[in-house]
């Protein structure tokens, strides 16, 4: 047995196949992988890594076992999928995830061949695993597939304490102590015992208060963009051997230093690097924007950005369109228990329709250029996109909101 | 200049009037007054007392005060107040204050006497500050009363973190910091600058988590009713010449004393300390309550009791009639700057109508009594008030409750 | 089985015979009793009580039980042994203990009784435990005796961790979870595991910062010996019935009542209550106090103290005269393993005999007066102990300490 | 004015030059440089950055400077110095220093080139500050040349909390808010005020405690040496345009994309990514080892590693020979103020000669190898470097340690 000391949970124990799991390249990779990708631009003490994340998640599904009364092989197979759950991330986390599945287009095919092939392959077998039954786990199949990708999963209470810890927001702090110890199953679905409508909402209302905060603060999201654009260039690039696949298999390491060697991409590198980032040429709620706009594919954006560049009278990479998809919730749907019945948290609780709004409210379309750009980028956007809002007050919203936010990011 | 340590803030300087007042009888007295009452039979570590939480709330008042470029004359009186702002509570916090203000008919007078009495008068006076203007501040009169005793007081800062670190309940932590910050004045009224619709949410729901988890806690309700019948009890006896008024001036020693040496409270004092407490006998929802019941004054709570015990053929002492008022949410007006306009919260975000309608939600009549005889005195009691439930119901969903908090109460 | 949540352990969890006993009234009368004494009134976040610290102690108990691989029968008996240690703690916790047990004559004989007779004899005889094997337990003897109290028990790293939450002292940081883990048996003696020099080192460590800063403040020790002087008093009016053997079963609330109401000692607790305390007259080291000093009986130190008054003209109850004892270390004796043989840290460590000669270099004998009577109680001093310091000296050093820990003190 | 939000500080106000230096690309290089390099090697969440760290240093140097009432250009000098003094590190921090220095032959030199070329250089004119005055600071020349590096600067305070807050490891904690506001300066020299021995003591023995859990870690140390050997092939590779000068201006990422891709190096590469990593072929206590060797120069030290290669019939780069210089102990020198008097704190605290013994008895010279070459490089090292223990005794010592050491690293 090994013990791991972590700034989290303190001491994790780690035994049985996922300590052997410790020492196979695909986990030990994920120390090069950033938590949190670009939001260590906002929160300079973000820089946590998948890697204490992994450790985090399994040693929590090892609680919640021990608190369901789960041993043997069925607790190992959840011990590796807990641990395994992030190896199939490419760098910088979920920032190019939409780029990578659009060009390779598979993900979960990707961590179906992550698991059975190479050491972590290797390793399962001579536990008697079957890699495919660990890819199911963490694809949240199954009985137990919950605990580990689900409502109620213990990758979200360690992330939502993890990255609290290490941002210095407050505002993660769930009693997932609590939570793991009140999970039960319930005709084979993982639900909360009785009395627990709150700790429920707790983890909804963490997240909720965590994402503009942290997870989608504007500049954490104008930087992921111009790395996924700088990503993307670097694939188009033809001094460059990168395809989308290779890409998805990097590491923090390996993308940056190909960012900064890359011709194309470099000048996107040093504003990275130098966070000289673009600012917010527009910033537009949900209402004031065409569905269309929204439901767009990838494609069609890229021409959006390329109408308003040409529109502005700038160079078609000093526009970037970042449109984010409609607000989901998934912890809306995670089972209680009240008065004997178990119950979907959305129909027992008003917080869920709430916070639902809340972040709808919160929703913003973004268009980024450089800051000496931004008025007639603005204006060409507003124009092009057919925007519910006029030139003047875009600037002057977003002007006010730089301001506070200034105070903010560093 | 004084620096004193604190478990919360780290390093508190005390200077000026405050550092005089702090060797007042009056101050060193809330030494002997837990924070939060009987919440300490629920949480064993919650011991804190109301004199580290006075130190709490003057230093965040200083820090607020110097980011709103306040100092001199008028800074002295606002830390002066923020000090003193706990000096006129009872034995218990607010456990008795219902019970006391009934039978004195004055609280706020109270205040201004204690400020312009005794020592704390004297040292006012020796810094030129005029009691009356400390007492009004403490009253939440004026611009900067509302720093004192407002929607965005510094007073509920201190207490959702104190009470969060001491318990060991997560819901409290709110960036103090950044709220602190924030704060401005907009033609006289303390709002929070733009940006931070946010950070005003989440005072909110700290306060909604803390609630049912901490302040309502049903044990630390029973707990609190059966002190409040003691004390009540204690008031009648014949054998005892303590008033209200000096009940009032009581320290939580002296209240535990008189009720252990009073023949007519030694039971209920027994029962407290060896944490034998009485059991719900009925745990009703709002819906489920004739509004009679919920607007009742204190007489008729007592004729209630009377009645429900002689159907249930118990002795009157057996039964306690415990109903809240009606929920409250203080911090939905709570102002923000919203695009350059101040906004009501509650008009702002949706989560304000949600978290009231939570609190509906939670409300609860409950009846207690010893255990023994909770089935006839929860089969009479529904009875009496006219409970829309049966008596089987009272007593499963009773049982199903009792259940789960077991696992969380000590 | 229970869960209690705790500010420092979080989740307790709390079962078998352990469970039952929580209940007892001799259990629950320790959550009225601060764990640290007067402390508070140097430390005003210091209000835990020895209640939370009992829980405390019987969570790292089952610990390091699981770890050591014991359970059933045994392990009951320590988790028993652990949760009851401090039951026969008097109010105030150690500040009285002089006091008391010189008057009783006995301490441990309290102990067997306690644990055999009352609510505690019969849970421990229900569970099939014999109260006399508990009572050993609590006394250090046998081989699960060490893991309650010795060099290397659960009690220390519950308190010191505990003392430096509640203070704010960073101090106390030891890593319990390490030290717990590392524990072993050899030769029916409690060990640490090779490599772990430096964990105990760090416990050593621990201790050493926070006796000066925390435990021995020399505020703790003035309002120590006020209170000490005050029961004194209590016990020896003729207005009182309280003898040694009642005080030592009171709690807090009962004893500062008493000191409240009895003529004899009102005097004293207004300056308790309203930190009104007196001030060194004298401070001065071990080299410069005759050894009979420091090895004088109590009855001495009164005869001295009257001695004191007389010369310098002051009433008697005007003078204390506090000699501590002199400094030991127990944790010098710990045991490590070395290159596979267990040596005593002491032999192993140079760091021990340096915390020695810190101890006494920090050693202290404290005459104490009112303010106002500082300077010829300091001189009278002086001359009838026969200190190697003149009395200019005194008062100068003092002056220079008082100002110092003005700083820090409340 | 800026606000930062850091993991240990909280927020971090920014403002003035500090503001103005934070956008330049010397400063945001840092975020690339984790503190504590191959640490995180050991300690999986110890991956905070220079960056962070330069922010807090900064913070502690405002705090101080307002307590000892500097303002104005001497502030912004101190200012700058603080958030600067680490610009001057090459990737992985310490790890390579010793490399780089020997190679490029200067240190000083660059830093003073750093501070006045470049974008640094340009902000500290336009606030008429000259760089060489900020460059002397960071080297500790003058009175406040102490404060950002001496032995009570604000450097040592922000690193032991920042890096035990990260690593999880409880023994950095020091109380840094006293330290900081009992800094006064006596004759030009900063000292800590009266009372504070122990103050001081407590940074000597976080030290103490931190260097062999942490900073010396033997895994960190193994890890630490096959990075220098890795970089140090690099250099010599003729495939590589890197020199020691580019080497230096490199941040993490620089350096192992260089190493990954360099056919000399990516062996090590391999085994650094996957932790792979070499194990103890001896570890030597400094009684065991002859004084020659431990003054060896680095051509001797490869000279021997050879001949320890030659001698076990194995490839020369599966022997790196690890020789720690001599212990030593800067905060010994640190001044305190005692009855009025300044002293060393190596004369006044007993303290600091344990604590430099202890530092003698934990010196290990290492020879490291891959796993399955231990026994015979172990065997060849002793006989080459003259060690006085035997063949069987190092491999049997070394195994104890591991099978300890395997509970604590990942």
């Amino acid at each position: 047995m090994k013990t791991i000391k972590d700034s989290v949970h303190d001491h994790i124990r780690i035994d049985g196949v996922a300590r052997d799991l410790l020492d196979t390249p695909e986990l030990q990779r994920l120390r090069n992988i950033r938590q949190l990708g670009t939001v260590s631009l906002v929160y300079p003490s973000a820089n946590h890594t998948r890697f204490e994340h992994s450790l985090g998640v399994y040693h929590l599904a090892c609680e919640a076992l021990e608190y369901l009364g789960i041993d043997g092989r069925q607790a190992e197979r959840v011990h590796a999928a807990a641990l395994l759950h992030d190896v199939g991330h490419g760098p910088f986390s979920h920032n190019l995830e939409s780029l990578t599945h659009r060009r390779t287009g598979r993900y979960h095919d990707d961590v179906h061949e992550l698991l059975a092939d190479g050491a972590v392959g290797d390793v399962l077998r001579d536990h008697d695993i079957e890699p495919a039954a660990v890819a199911d786990l963490v694809a949240g199949e199954g009985r137990f597939g919950q605990l580990v990708s689900g409502e109620l999963d213990v990758d979200r209470m360690d992330y939502l304490v993890r990255d609290a810890h290490h941002t210095g927001v407050p505002y993660g702090t769930i009693d997932h102590g609590r939570l793991i110890r009140e999970l039960t199953f319930v005709d084979g679905e993982l639900v909360l015992d009785e009395g627990n409508v709150q700790a429920a909402e707790s983890l909804l209302v963490a997240r909720a208060l965590m994402n503009p905060t942290v997870y989608s603060h504007s500049v954490a999201r104008i930087s992921k963009a111009m790395l996924r654009r700088g990503a993307e260039r670097l694939l188009e690039s033809p001094h460059n051997e990168v395809d989308a696949a290779r890409l998805q298999r990097m590491d923090d390491h390996d993308l940056i230093a190909a960012l900064r060697s890359c011709p194309a991409t470099d000048a996107f590198s040093r504003r990275l690097d130098q966070r000289d980032l673009f600012k917010r040429a527009v910033w537009a709620e949900i209402d004031d924007v065409p569905g269309g706009i929204i439901e767009a594919d990838h494609e069609s954006i890229r021409a959006f950005e390329r109408e308003i560049a040409d529109e502005a009278g700038v160079e078609p990479e000093c526009v970037i369109l970042d449109v984010p998809s409609r607000p989901s919730m998934t912890e809306s749907t995670s089972r209680v228990i009240v008065n004997g019945d178990v119950r979907r948290l959305g129909e027992q609780s008003p917080l869920v329709d709430a916070l639902r709004a809340a972040q709808y409210s919160q929703w913003r379309l973004g268009v980024y250029s450089p800051a000496a750009l931004r008025e007639q980028v603005g204006r060409a956007a507003v124009d092009v996109l057919g925007l519910d809002i006029d030139g003047a007050l875009v600037s002057e919203v977003r002007d006010g909101l730089d301001a506070t936010l200034d105070q903010f990011v560093d």
